[in-house]
Formats: C-alpha cells, sequence, structure tokens
C-alpha cells in the first residue's frame, strides 16, 4: 500500500497504453523511487527507462507487471533474482483464459515461492490508496486525477474490468473518501483474508466494502473477520444457480450453495448488499456514523404526507418501528404546527412550514434528535434552485446529531450534489430513493466485533 | 384537460404567490380565454383582472379556485350562478386539516350538486397536460418551462406536496415524457376511477402510473381496469400497518388490509412498484416496450464478467431464467472471442474487446437479438467521455430491435444522460443499478385486457 519504490514493467511510451497510464500516474506520488522497464525506450513520462529488471539500481519494494501473460514468469524470476519479493501482476491471460493459463498461474507461484515472493492479481487493476493520493493501476489518469480524496472506507473488488468501471463512478461521484480501492483480481496468493488482516492493523480504514464471488480459504476469512473490529458490507456474485453456474465459468470460482453461504456470512457479521450502489450507500452510512448507535425506532420528518407513509412502509419491511414521540416533542411541535394538527410521527411539517417557513424542519429536527423514544432520523426534503438561494441554515442543527441521521431529497437533481456537500460533512447521508436511504438507516451500525 | 376558457379565482400580482405561478402558467396555451379574478387588483401578467365571478363576459370551461379554504364555497356558489360546470380546487385546508375542513369539503359539494358541477380536488396541485403544454398547477413556472416534453406516460398522483417536488424532478430529469400529469388531492368528488376512465379513451396515454394510498370505489376502479387496456403501474402508499396508520391520519385514507389490497391489485393485473422512482422506471419500460413481447428467458451481454453474474443471481430472485444460447448464437460470438472462450450467457465481451475493439458488442447485441431463444436483453455498458468520443455506432444496432432491452451503464455519471438520449429513441431505457434494469426487464409487459 505504502511502497517507496516501483519498477513498471512493461512501462509504455505510448499514451494509449495502460504501461505508460501507469507510469503516469506512479510519478506523482513516486518521484524518486519510479523506475520503468522495457527494453525499446530511454524515457517515459521524463523517467529514464531500464531495459531490464537486471539494470535496476535498486532493490525495489514493488514490481507491477504488465507484460503478456507468457513472459510474466521469466520476469518474475528476474524480479527474484534482484531480491524483489513484491510482485503485483496487472496482466490478464491466466487462470481465468482457461487450463493454459492456470498453468501459466501455476509457474508464477513456483516462482513466487522459489524465491519467498508475495503475488498481487493477476487479471487485476492494482490498487489505489486514497490515503496517500498513489495509484498503483493502469487505469487513465484522466479518470480519477481531481477526484480522489481521502476517507475511511476500503474497498476490495474481486472483478478486473468491473473495478474499473465502479471504481471510476464511486471516484467521479465522490460516493466517499477512500482510504484503498484493492482490485484484487484472479486472487492466485494475496487473497481476500490478507486483506482483512492488513485492514484490521490500518487506522485509516474504519469500513470494508467488498465485491467478492467466492470465499478462498474460508476458515482463515473467519478469523480474519473475528479480529478485524470493523463493520464489512459485501456485494457477493453467484448466489443464485445461475449465478454461480456463470461465476465458475468466468473465474473458476466455486460460489457455492447459497444458503450454505448465507448461513456462514451471517455467523461473521457480514452485512449484505444486493447491488453495487447499494453496497456503496450502505458503507457511506456506515463510514459517516462511525461511533453512533442505533436502535429500532425511527423518527420520520418530511415536507408531504405521502412520503411519510411510504417511508413507514419501508421501514416496516425492514423490520423497524415507527418511535412514538414523547410528550414534550408533541408540545413542541405544536408550537409551529397549525391548531387543528396533531402532531405524530411520521411529521409532515409542510402545515407548520406555511406557517413558519422552513424553520419548522428546524424545530422538528431538533425536537426529534433530543427525544429519547426516537433512535433515528429519516428526513425527506424538497430542494431546488430556489431554496438553496434562500439558505439552507435550518439544516445545522443536524451539525452534531449524535443519532444516525439520513437525508431522502426530491426536486431539481442539480441541487443534490450542493445538499450533500453541506451535509454529509455533518455525518448525515443523502439518498434520492426512499428504499435506499431505508435500507441504510435499518443497517446494524456496530462493528461486529467491538 | 382541455379546457379553451379557464377563470383563475384567486388570482395574484405578487410573483411569488401560487395565485400569480396560476396565471403565468396558464397564460401561455390560454392567451384568449384566461379570466383572473381577483376584487383587488386590476392586471396580473399584462392580463385585465375581473372583480367578481359575477363580472366574467363568459361562462368559462373550468374555474379553478385557489382562495383561503373558509371562502370556497361562496365562490363555487358565484360559479354554479354563472354556469360553471367544472372546478379544480387547489386551496388546501378541507379535510386533511380535520372535521373543520371536512365540513367546508362538503359544503362545496353541496353546492356542486346543486348546480350539477365536477370538482377536482380540493388540496391538489391541479394538472400538468404534456401533449398541448397546458399548465393548471400553482408550481412555479421556472420548474417546469423547458422541461416539458409530450409522451404517453400519464401520472395520477394522490398528495399535494409530493406530487410537486416529484413532478418536477421527472421533468428535470427527462425520465419519459408526459400525457397528463393529475395531482387529485383529497378526489371529493373526481377520482383515480374517473381518471383511467378517461385514460382509456384518450389516445395520447399508452402507459399510467400511479400514487394512491386508498381507492376510493373498489367495484368502479375494477370496472375501470378491465375496460382500460393499458398497463398500470401502482406505488401504493400504507402497505404495512404503521404506513395505513400514517395514511389514516393524513388524508383519512382507509389503506385497508395490506394482504386484501395485494390479492385486489393482483387480479385488477396492476403492477406494483415500492419506490418513487422504481414506478416511474416502470413505466418507462413500459412506454418505450409499447407492443413487444416478453418471455422469461433474458441474455445477457456485459463488459465483465462480474457483472453477468451479478444480473443472473437479480433475474433468477425475480423468477426469470438465463437464456441457453442456439448453436448458431454461439457460432457467431466465436468468431470473435479468442479460442480459449467458449461464449455462454451471461456473455462477457471483454475478452472480445481486447480483440476486436467495441464492434463486439454490436456482434454480440446482433446475435442475442436474433436468437429466438432469447427473449429480452441486459446490456452492462462502461461508458466515459471519451468512448463517447469515439464513436457509439456500436449502439446502431439496438434500432429497431423488437425485443424489450435495457441498458445498465457505469461509469462517468456525467455521460449517462447522453447515451440515454442515443438509444431512448431505439426503445431501450438506461438504468445505473443493475436490480433495477432487471426489475424492469422482469415486468409483464403484455396490456392487462387486450
Amino acid at each position: 500500500m505504502n511502497p517507496k519504490s516501483i519498477a513498471v514493467i512493461g512501462a509504455s511510451g505510448d499514451p494509449r497504453k495502460g504501461g505508460y497510464a501507469l507510469v503516469s500516474n506512479l510519478k506523482e506520488k513516486i518521484p524518486e523511487g519510479l523506475y520503468p522497464v522495457n527494453p525499446g525506450a530511454s524515457e517515459i513520462c521524463g523517467i529514464p527507462v531500464f531495459k531490464s529488471v537486471d539494470d535496476l539500481p535498486e532493490n525495489v519494494d514493488l514490481a507491477v507487471i504488465f507484460i503478456p501473460a507468457a513472459a510474466v514468469p521469466e520476469a518474475m524470476e528476474a524480479c527474484g533474482k534482484k531480491g524483489i519479493s513484491r510482485i503485483m501482476i496487472q496482466s490478464a491471460g491466466f487462470a481465468e483464459t482457461g487450463p493454459k493459463g492456470l498453468a501459466l498461474q501455476e509457474a508464477c507461484l513456483r516462482v513466487a515461492k522459489k524465491h519467498g515472493m508475495r503475488v498481487w492479481g493477476p487479471n487485476c487493476m492494482g490498487v489505489v490508496n486514497g490515503s496517500t493520493g498513489l495509484v498503483a493501476s493502469f487505469m487513465r489518469p484522466d479518470i480519477w486525477r481531481g477526484h480522489l480524496k481521502p476517507g475511511n472506507v476500503s474497498l476490495i473488488v474481486q472483478s478486473g474490468m468491473l473495478s474499473a468501471g465502479f471504481v471510476v463512478q464511486v471516484l467521479k461521484e465522490g460516493f466517499f473518501g477512500l482510504s484503498k480501492a484493492c482490485s484484487i483480481g484472479n486472487r492466485c496468493d494475496v487473497n481476500e483474508s490478507d486483506l482483512l488482516e492488513y485492514f484490521a492493523e490500518d487506522p485509516q480504514t474504519e469500513v470494508i466494502a467488498m465485491y467478492l464471488e467466492s470465499i478462498i480459504d474460508v476458515s482463515r476469512f473467519r478469523n480474519a473477520m473475528s479480529g478485524l473490529g470493523k463493520p464489512v458490507v459485501l456485494l457477493k456474485g453467484g448466489t443464485s444457480e445461475e449465478g454461480a453456474q456463470a461465476a465458475r465459468s468466468h473465474t473458476g470460482s466455486l460460489a457455492g450453495d447459497g444458503r450454505l453461504t448465507e448461513g456462514f456470512l451471517r455467523q461473521v457479521k457480514i452485512q449484505r448488499a444486493t447491488d453495487f450502489f447499494e453496497m456503496v450507500d450502505m458503507a457511506r452510512g456506515l463510514s459517516l456514523w462511525q461511533g453512533r448507535e442505533r436502535g429500532k425506532r425511527m423518527g420520520i420528518v418530511t415536507f408531504s404526507g405521502a412520503s411519510g407513509i411510504v417511508a413507514a412502509d419501508h421501514f416496516a419491511a425492514l423490520g423497524m418501528t415507527l418511535a412514538p414521540l414523547s410528550p414534550e416533542t408533541i408540545r413542541t411541535l405544536k408550537k409551529v404546527f397549525p391548531p387543528w394538527m396533531n402532531p405524530q410521527n411520521p411529521v409532515d411539517v409542510w402545515p407548520a412550514i406555511e406557517r413558519v417557513g422552513q424553520k419548522a424542519f428546524e424545530v422538528a429536527i431538533k425536537a426529534m434528535l433530543a427525544d429519547s423514544q426516537v433512535d433515528a432520523l429519516y428526513l425527506h426534503l424538497y430542494m431546488d434552485r430556489k431554496i438553496l438561494e434562500e439558505g439552507v441554515e435550518f439544516l445545522e442543527v443536524l451539525r452534531g446529531a449524535y443519532k444516525p441521521a439520513a437525508i431522502w431529497v426530491m426536486g431539481e437533481p442539480q441541487c443534490f450534489r450542493e445538499l450533500r456537500d453541506l451535509v454529509e460533512p455533518f455525518g448525515v447521508p443523502v439518498f434520492t430513493e426512499v428504499g435506499r436511504g431505508a435500507r441504510v438507516l435499518s443497517m446494524k451500525l456496530a462493528s461486529p466485533h467491538p
């Protein structure tokens, strides 16, 4: 995750190639210890190129390999002779392509064993370290530049291409700050359990989100989870017979019996997502609500009666309940509501907005957060340019909320990002679908093994 | 839906008020027959104002009332004397506020009965006719101008404020062209069954999406549904005990026993959504796939193995199956795939893209659409600025697809709208979550009563 020196075996001078992107990405953070290797080039991105691994002036911390699969074992042999002990193979063409590729992958492992090397990949997109800004991946530079921000969520993705598309979107949407994004590919050596063990010790990582089709070593994984003490969200591919069959022929992953997996994952207290951005949204909630607790009694505040009703339906389906409001909260709400209205949960503030403006939200949110019978708050807002221009100070009351709170927003989509930028620093995630926010608010928040 | 002349009772000269928005919205389409009524103004938006309903020079097709609730019965009486038989009350303060408001609403109904009037509302946002551009609503003009486009989907929304926020977002996101958007509020007279009967005869409406908390007259609704011959998507509020209780105190709606409702709605062949934009997405699919049929055998084409696996999991959970590919399709795919790869469904085209570029998508999509064993197609694309600039002609093959097809996209969110604008004219909706697209593709497509 933090190499001081890196050799790029398969560096390229052609800006359209991944071997160029690797050098271009890495030189930002490793200006001194970066060694492109290519027998036919003398300089790439202004950095002198070495003809071979033998020519390298020092024993680097990490060798990233991005050359045709058939040539990888020989390159690894050269690395071994040089004393390089950490190898990341980003090339494809190994076990995922059939018996011939599998044989190549096994040849790599033999070289690794002989020289005592650890191997990451092959068939992967490498690693992005959001904490330091290191991008050890053949991802195009224009994709991530300006979008990387440090944070407390780490990703583990077992998929070559998907990790690219997925991580790009996570970065561009700014869903959360990244601690580390790890594309682990075929996992011939380094696997999800290694990473969980690493993340247990990594102070920058507080939440882990994973896409996996299988678990390589179930008992090691169980141990890693029990020593982790940090929440994990998992999207598991191959939960159906059809999906499992596709996984078998895709990466040779044994996705296994759905029900067995289900039981095991529940035992190790992993939270399950069913969609890629549901996984992201759940991780975002866990990231923002670190250290907060949540009971089952929801408080709902909305600008419309219908929103409260549908939100209540979702919470009921998720096993949550509606908090009965305390007399104190009802007294407070009555001060801003018209006399004919008997405030209750869900609180539809519209009649109060007509009397006192958006301040009605402030009063309702504050009362709900202070009510000991309310465990968590779900807020439905309408947002447009005009409301943003008139000022949304009424949301300041969410700052420092010690209960989990989330916003579900409707209105002008162009305004949603501004709303997020305003309230996420208060620890309040913003969602655009009632069901998604309700799902995230219904997650278990406590770390599995505190 | 198509009044030639309208009186706005409660027109206002203050641009911050709804009574101003009403006049401003209506004058675009009713420049001749628009009559603002306000005892204290002489001109609004350049249109002469009448002191009272009595002063109106003609008997208008529709009177829109937007004055305090207590004054509405008297205004209706004046309309009745003038011979105006269609009333739309957009003011709030009626049954939704308790016994006093309910009494007012009943007073309105008595006036209506006496004069043989039909009444829309009260407590509603009125109607938007996307086919003609008529906006009979106090919605702010800046919200809808430039975003209204005619289409074949009509909305019925039983909620005051929500309809605003929701319709605004539907318009701004351009989810689909609107035939009519109807906010029906308290439904003291005109209700969902009246609208279904109207839409049965409305050539501009081919799909109907509804948010309802209750059905006013179950047997009339059943008849309206059986005579409709057009698909209906419903998001029902109050499906849980908690939600139903909130609905009772919100609009006095009897949301009823969840299981009974469930059975009834299945009988009348309504398709159920659980989220507002799921409802929109389902309506969009029905709108784009008009006249196409769908069996259960899905074809999946993706840029990544993992996407195909997760998509297969979703279809399995939705009761769909993976199509076994015909020998002809497999032969075609083999021409672009590397020799080591045995093409199967889900088709991960990445290895073929590495050989022949994005043309691999074209080959795979064409083969799947031609395969008689494939009933519908789900396509997962990675999209970014660079791919758009290089050209996405490979998607032209979707034009005129006679099978339902949908795209699930990942990558740079800034590019998704362009992709939609390109492929939706081919009848192919674009989704950003695997589960949502799978849900929409799994809908029944045939009209309930052809």
